[in-house]
């Protein structure tokens, strides 16, 4: 056992005030929430708004009276203190791959040599549109083992997508050594913060970071498949020409004339028509967002994260995410050879994890709505299951979860 | 005036029963549902199902259980046959701009000139797009005159990107003639669908078409930036290689594993997570489509179209569609020095059209949720405004509007 106090943890949360902003189903302990994240009461109004009112009774005029023109900024604009950024360097718009592609593509032809990079085992995604993107343009994608840092990327690396977060072990990278490193050799990063936004307590700006692309429907809530966002430093937007310029990344777009010049701001990484309805959702979601602690948020997933990590080291398991006490992300992995059937268990239980091939049980910690008590019964609960072997061995279906 | 039987034409009409399964506001006569549609009932449930009870109830599960990871696949499939195509063949996902883009590159590459075409004046997204995958390409790009046909484009064109329906003039491309052409010059025809479908009775594939774009939030009613759609005939997805390759296009996204591996089918052109909430708007409201006699209804938008055309002629205006009588798309443009500001007073009388700069009336006409006598009713308020001159001339606010 952890030796914690976890009566008094919880009773000294200074987040007990937002689990009452969300309407979790009864009887469920959500260690999911690092995958899709539940839906803020907040949310669903703002959805049903959107929805009813704005769409419904006021019709095409609320893409001026209801602020549909500026939502993808006013969103970004939201989002911008979370990851240590400025307002108007933050553009809510598409998911992570299409906007992955349209910086990284706008970087590589600001560079002479034309070669990305990406990690061994980074989220999967990022290196299968770097593969695409190569083999449009031509350029060289090198894969490099876990954890290379900038000064040893291969010679020519122009443009690198990291991960904030590890998807799989939760490690988190240290922005402001990786970009010392990059200004030393001409290299711009693309940080992935799909597992990072929301949970982290980060300062790109003043750690020196210039471009990274983010995930709304995770430890942002925004629902399923809200629209992503692109950051980019305010002195780097002005020449970086993205090539999925389509009419609502242009200057003057009601104009309606041939020719393409971008929007002066972050704008310019618009491309079709925004997703109003999924978009207004995250625009809720994100009220919830206005005052949270965001060092006190990573500080309590931590605390969480290491009760299932004693638990696993109870049983003897092995885990993959860095120690009990270390920082790191809002999740844990743990190892187990009948990890797929545990987690199912679980879920059948009311306890909602999720497992990724072929061994790891993963959990997630969000601080808003989760106790230190549930989260110390939904171990005790994994532990019990697996003491006692309750659990039936399904066949994996690999190609029905997501992350 | 046109010597049609309104009351007749009211009595007879197909489509009344479609009427009640929209909840228009009242005192509205909405005629711009070629820019936004209004909300079904049926989208506006559908939307409160997915957000409260497959998000909020069953969270991370309906991936799987609500059908979330297909419903790219599912809403394609009701699209499918709106635009006369098979099962399998659509894909719902991004917008009309990300997806000429994904479309365009993926052909640009099987041709051994890399010379890309659109014409001018047709959507400047379409323009703007190519103009992007030009600049990180190194391909051609020209600009040809309206309605130029396949067999007089440049030498070399390999790709080019036309609109079904004219955003602004409606008048309807003959497809299978394109195509035709198109085939005795190894030319692959992109056809831009945002303002066909739903309206225009469709034939894709009997026509000879290979592929296809299109948007959900116009005539299909989808909601504010819902997603759109590409289609590909089935002989031709194979080898098909578009380069915003993302997870949720792989074959097996959830191995994890690096290496991209094109799904095997249309799902190919998926790249990031959907954005199930808007998605499911549009799912929804496809519902109402599922018996609509599309020839009927592009008969009766066309009588619509002509009430209109007639008061314009009564008045000796200018009108740039084709003609009372004649085949169009939805909408018709009718051009007046004081454009702006009569839009702007009819709205003010409830009746909601669009206005394109420098003066252009556009006016649309859903034979869904639209009556013939509401129609006339709306066009005796056009010409009492302008017989009267009873609208002030604001200031012309062109960057505020949307198509």
């Amino acid at each position: 056992m952890t030796g914690m106090d976890i009566k008094a943890l919880d009773a000294d949360c200074p987040f007990a005030k937002y689990r009452e902003m969300f309407d979790l189903p009864d009887g469920v302990i959500y260690l999911d929430g690092n995958s899709l994240g539940p839906p803020p009461r907040r949310a669903l109004e703002r959805l049903r708004d959107a929805s009813r009112k704005e769409w419904g009774q006021d019709l095409i005029q609320s893409w001026n009276t209801a602020g549909w023109m500026d939502l993808p900024l006013t969103v970004g604009d939201k989002i911008a203190p979370l990851i240590g950024v400025d307002q108007g360097e933050v553009v809510c718009i598409d998911g992570v791959t299409t906007n992955i592609f349209k910086l990284a593509a706008a970087l590589l032809v600001q560079h002479d040599s034309h070669h990305l990079v990406v990690e061994e085992g980074d989220f999967p995604t990022d290196g299968y549109v770097l593969e695409g993107l190569a083999r449009l343009t031509g350029a060289k994608l090198s894969f490099v083992p876990r954890n290379t840092e900038p000064e040893d990327l291969p010679e020519g690396a122009a443009v690198f997508v990291k991960s904030g977060v590890h998807f799989k072990t939760a490690e988190i990278t240290d922005v402001a050594l990786y970009e010392r490193q990059a200004r030393d050799r001409n290299l711009d990063i693309i940080w992935d913060l799909s597992h990072a936004t929301g949970l982290v307590d980060l300062h790109l700006k003043s750690d020196g970071a210039r471009y990274a692309v983010g995930c709304g429907y995770k430890f942002l809530n925004g629902g399923p498949g809200t629209p992503g966002f692109i950051y980019v430093h305010s002195d780097f937007i002005d020449g970086l020409n993205q090539p999925v310029s389509g009419w609502m990344g242009h200057a003057a777009p009601f104009e309606f004339k041939d020719g393409y010049r971008p929007d002066p701001g972050i704008r310019r990484f618009a491309a079709s028509t925004p997703h109003i309805l999924s978009m207004a959702s995250l625009d809720g979601a994100l009220d919830v967002y206005a005052d949270v602690d965001l060092k006190a948020g990573e500080d309590k997933a931590r605390l969480m994260g290491d009760i299932f990590l004693q638990a696993a080291h109870d049983l003897g398991l092995e885990t993959i995410s860095p120690g009990i006490g270390e920082r790191r992300g809002g999740h844990v992995c743990i190892r187990h050879p009948d990890g797929y059937a545990i987690v199912q268990a679980l879920i059948a239980q009311g306890v909602i994890g999720d497992f990724r091939a072929p061994d790891l049980m993963r959990f997630g910690f969000s601080p808003l709505y989760l106790s230190f008590a549930e989260v110390e019964k939904a171990a005790a609960m994994m532990v019990d299951i697996i003491q006692s072997e309750s659990f039936q061995r399904p066949e994996f279906q690999a190609v029905k979860s997501v992350t």
